[in-house]
């Protein structure tokens, strides 16, 4: 099974520049482990389950729980049984269709 | 704390109607005791931790995963320190800036 | 055609409490005319087409723009053809299927 | 001003393989000239009005409309005055913190 979890997660209180809290949550995302890609939007992760990925969530919550009153989250998930590796996979499988895009 | 959590969860294998699938899911958050409210968009959940709001997100695609083979979820949180009781007192407060409101 | 629209939209550079700001742009989505519903997560809007819904979200942004330098949003669609009244009729379709619910 | 507007939007009954309609949405895309990046949750776009923004989404849906009579889309927007080229600034910013990440 591949589970896909996009998010973006932020501190509201904390004016219009949250590039330090942001830096925290993907810090502990790089340490652990997980298969993930940063976006300029959010962080997209892939688990093996849908528990090990909103653990994920759970824990960028409580790295800005310290510091703000306000936290906003936007989550999107696609899972998919009988896949893996869609991080690089679902891109390809456009490319294949209509040739290279960015990304 | 009040974890406001709003999503919509559906199978995305099966066709243009799911409400089978969605009643499923809301006949478990009712079960749950859990504070909810449904829209025409999807179910808003009101709980004092993110865990709990979590679970129940977790226990909705295990409702879902036996049906199908890809399943679609977006999902918002707003997370506040030191409120409760949102689900009815926002839409309070914006009565009370501009007078009654359809909810 | 049936176009229900969802959507939330804050300044983040004004501080944990934005009702102020929200209030405004529900003022002018009551002053529109079009179908809406407000919940605790955001505003509803159901359209004939997506000209219409996506109308809105463009003025909500002008309501926002002069108070704020950094405005986020989330929003959601579901576009169903051959439906009307939707902002009704899911709600009574999933109590067809379960009971009564919480709306 | 920087409008990064990320989204995803899919036909809901057409089973669980919706590269093909994907393709041809992100085909339009590249051709329209805007700045894009494709993602394996979505595609993101940078323009410099939210006009222009909404508009390739209000594309998007035309592009499907002949072939779906369900379309759900997700859509973030991201919208800052006085900035720009923030699909590939954010994600510098970040590693100006705390080194090099996956993206």
């Amino acid at each position: 099974m591949s589970v896909l979890l996009e998010f973006a997660m932020f501190p509201t209180d904390k004016g219009d520049s949250v590039s330090q809290y942001v830096g925290e949550v993907i810090q502990m995302i790089k340490e652990s482990g997980v298969s993930y890609k940063l976006t300029a939007m959010g962080t997209i992760i892939e688990t093996e389950t849908i528990d090990e990925a909103l653990a994920i969530v759970n824990k960028s919550y409580k790295v800005l729980e310290p510091y703000s009153n306000r936290v906003y989250s936007s989550i999107n998930l696609d899972i998919r049984k009988g896949k893996s590796n869609r991080l690089e996979e679902k891109i390809k499988s456009i490319e294949s269709k209509i040739g290279k895009v960015e990304h």
